[in-house]
């Protein structure tokens, strides 16, 4: 048997995309220019396929990025005259912070310990151009509520909601009216190899760019939110992308498509109501997130304390790879992926084992 | 037989490519963390293969970014307070001053008609912080040659010289103790899929950067020239780095290492010499460069007028894939790549049915 990774991004491939990468070298998407019209038709494809799969907009439009780290950097450069606020509980959350700090903006944050929830109810009074909420936050495996994301923006209809989903995209059924844009990795739950970030951005998102331009305010770089959308209005890139990475993203939609989100979705609860079940039961171990509702689907984070080294070893011996605890926690938790690649067999398996963990 | 794409970037994949992507998903090279053990040995491995393919001095450090385009824009983050220069002789090298103009620098340039050479001798008094040149035009097919670029830094000692070898690196075998900075994109010459760039960078190049820093002038991006440098020191990267890119780029190197560079070098003068050859007897079609010496070996830019989509065509019904003229050359040339992927038999078929066009 192969190793099956459980990782939390890079992850396990995505089933199918060994045949995909196949498909592309024999019919050389690898060798097409960025600036031909077959590279313009698997853009296409690849923005039709996801707006059919996260039920997009019309007002919603598709990026591509290098990376999510490059879309915190450019939306601090082009959404961000002077003030954000950040609503962080752990790594990812204050990375966005963090970046809009150090380019000089007058970022605050609410910030709540590892494994809780920032108050939400607090933020009323549009006072912020952008207010970032981590959906699900790789490094604790907290979920936020989607009612809590769509209250903040009924109560801030001025300020622009955007959405860290990097962990957590196709699984969470996120209604993109309710929010003014939404990011994720591809290698994380698409199940792609890393080197590519996915940028669903609205008119109003749009507008305020636009806005900065009019300003002055809108460094001219190549990469910028500006330069990415007009780009895209002919499904061209405003430099050289990953064009097997976008071929394959729009491959693997197809490929949940024809599955079936309802499906998929439906396997990614039972998946992770299996493991949570068990390790509310478990002797030794015990899940990081104690409340139910913000325990997150797709990043199972789980206290191990000074078992970590062993339970990695255990898992290992028997092909199971699982991450780390991040930054702080690392060496006293671990984390496991639930993502659409990982089967219902796949889980089962992996639970039964970390059941017998003594 | 499959298509052979003689298109300059990307182009053909070096041969063993598909190989290496099969090994890579066998053994989970892109399920791993970029920030594991496993990614920096893979890193390592590719930094040092590369001093080895390029003759790299020791005080040069390799880092990789997303493409080259994000380079130009981190010399002009990292490395411009006031004043560039650039030898501009066609479209990129007039983009790297475009970028540089955009970000509000005062950057000049020494433009020469396309297919000409920029005057490099009037360049003497270390007037600019950094002078950037184009070892070798993608869009003209014109290569500077080295002696030029060794002059204008022995000219210029204070200034930093730096090198966009984008399309004819590894095959150019540059001295880098002559210079401050090289970059190539990996589609082209190296032959990999889209979406890498690698950066050569010197001592030199670095004590700019921190310079800057401690000017209070660099933007604290999580993307400049020191956070790429500062994670490099532990062969990490600042983002989610293309980690599958980066393991292809190692293995190409060790297959060309395997093979030499001096055999691969000697197949490069002898394919572009037939080509060269065939064409300047040629009834219908030119070469577009007419200096012998400016010549690129690397990109082969073919002046057929209005019979360009006639020979795209009569080549595509071969299964040859050459490519067009770039920007105010479409449909009145055709460019050619001759990288280490292609054979010695390739290019003679290709010289072959190119001589028939009539």
């Amino acid at each position: 048997m192969n190793k099956i990774y459980f990782t939390p991004g890079p992850s396990a491939l995505y089933f199918s995309v060994e045949q995909h990468i196949k498909y592309a070298i024999k019919h050389g998407i690898t060798s097409i220019s960025h600036r031909s019209k077959k590279f313009e038709a698997i853009f296409k494809e690849a923005e039709e396929r996801s707006r059919s799969l996260l039920n997009l907009p019309d007002n919603y439009k598709l990026v591509f990025t290098s990376s999510a780290t490059e879309i915190w950097e450019k939306m601090t450069d082009s959404l961000i005259e002077e003030k954000s606020l950040h609503m962080v509980n752990g790594a990812f959350s204050k990375k966005f912070y963090s970046v809009a700090r150090n380019l000089g903006k007058d970022a605050r944050q609410i910030e709540a310990e590892w494994g809780k929830l920032p108050d939400y109810k607090t933020v009323t009074d549009n006072h912020y151009e952008v207010i970032g909420v981590t959906h699900n936050e790789t490094s604790t495996g907290v979920v936020t509520p989607l009612e809590n994301i769509y209250q903040l923006k009924e109560n801030n209809p001025e300020s622009l909601v955007v959405i860290d989903a990097v962990s957590s995209l196709p699984i969470v059924n996120i209604d993109f009216a309710k929010v003014d844009s939404v990011y994720a990795s591809v290698q994380k739950a698409f199940g792609l190899p890393a080197g590519l970030g996915a940028w669903f951005i609205n008119d109003k998102t749009e507008a305020k760019a636009r806005l900065m331009k009019e300003k002055g305010l809108l460094r001219d770089t190549y990469h910028n939110i500006l330069s990415f959308i007009d780009q895209a209005e002919n499904y061209q890139t405003p430099s050289t992308p990953n064009v097997l990475g976008i071929f394959l993203f729009s491959q693997v939609i197809q490929d949940m498509l024809n599955k079936g989100m309802k499906q998929i979705r439906n396997d990614s609860v039972y998946k992770s109501a299996i493991m949570y079940n068990m390790l509310d039961q478990h002797d030794v171990l015990r899940p990081f997130v104690k409340e139910q509702v913000l325990r997150s689907e797709t990043i199972i984070v789980v206290d191990s304390g000074d078992r970590t080294n062993d339970l990695i070893k255990y898992l290992s011996n028997h092909k199971m790879i699982v991450g780390g605890g991040y930054g702080k926690m690392k060496g006293k938790q671990i984390r496991i992926a639930n993502f659409p690649t990982h089967s219902r067999e796949q889980f089962e398996m992996l639970t039964d084992l970390i059941e017998k963990f003594e």
